[in-house]
């Protein structure tokens, strides 16, 4: 229950390397050691981006993710990462915005991550994770590096039954909503 | 406390003729005739869009608002009776969307209500608002026509002091930063 609101800024290989052990100590490498700072324009230290990310790494069991837009490499790490752990990992996302370029998409899909998108005129326009069916992050921060280093963004952590419940539904409901055997490739005409 | 989730659709006429008396409802005689339907595509019943505009309406000292896009004409009618009513109304927003076509931010301005904007490269991302410093209305609801007639959208409305107070906090630092003697005009070169 701890309302996290603020620009975020961050450079995350440090926690990432933190939660992932071996997998990702090459790519941390930079961040981890004091007498060479990283040359990355981003903060190092407790930030918005680190405490969303150490939030989405106590998965365990489950992970919904429905995300309008999607192409921080950071949060797709971390995503790819509690896949490869066992966590099963389902995406929602826009049809309109995940094939832009820098999207995590692609990627993510390529790792095996099952994702399905509306097929709507409008946007899919949510952006909320469920961790393990416990704790709801919300907010109006898309997952995207434009967003995370220039926006002036909120993200809410909400573990109240309450509030996790609703966005769990809204998830399921839209998880079969979008399910690809619903797709109408060609236009139905009477 | 009572997480409202789904697309939204409305009609609202009937309800700000309600909440205004005499004031709106000669706009709102569509919707109040069952034998004469109203012609417009929404809906005209219990929805999310009227329970978010009976909410607003609770006003009675103050109303902070904090949007990325504002476009509703709704909406907009809804805080300029606010104002009209004597309730302090404060909006924060993106400089880049607020001269958009179909933007209220023009018509609350001519109405008197004080606006203020960011002046930074990223968007004013923001999508809350905060009645009488008690509840906060959050998600990823952009307050325009478009996202509420067709996309898909979340709103939170919470009168939890622990998720109000942040929001309220995040709303005074930013009406201090966006204070227009901060505004610079001209580049400054060094």
């Amino acid at each position: 229950m701890e309302p996290l609101l603020s620009a975020l800024s961050s450079c995350t290989e440090a926690l990432l390397a933190e939660a992932a052990g071996p997998v990702a100590v090459a790519a941390a490498g930079r961040a981890g050691v004091a007498s060479r700072p990283c040359p990355c324009p981003l903060s190092h230290g407790d930030c918005s981006l680190n405490r969303l990310l150490s939030r989405l790494l106590t998965a365990r069991r489950s992970l919904e993710i429905c995300l309008f837009a999607f192409s921080s490499p950071q949060l797709g790490c971390a995503v790819r990462l509690l896949h490869r752990r066992g966590v099963r990992v389902r995406i929602v996302t826009d049809a309109q915005y995940m094939g832009l370029q820098g999207s995590q998409i692609g990627l993510l899909r390529q790792a095996g991550i099952q994702v399905r998108h509306d097929q709507e005129s409008g946007y899919m326009h949510h952006k909320f994770a469920i961790v393990d069916g416990r704790m709801v992050i919300t907010g109006s921060l898309n997952w995207t590096t434009h967003a995370i280093q220039n926006n002036r963004e909120n993200v809410l952590v909400m573990e109240d039954a309450e509030y996790v419940k609703p966005f769990l539904d809204e998830f399921e409901r839209i998880w079969e909503e979008y399910n690809p055997i619903n797709y109408r490739f060609f236009s139905q005409r009477q």
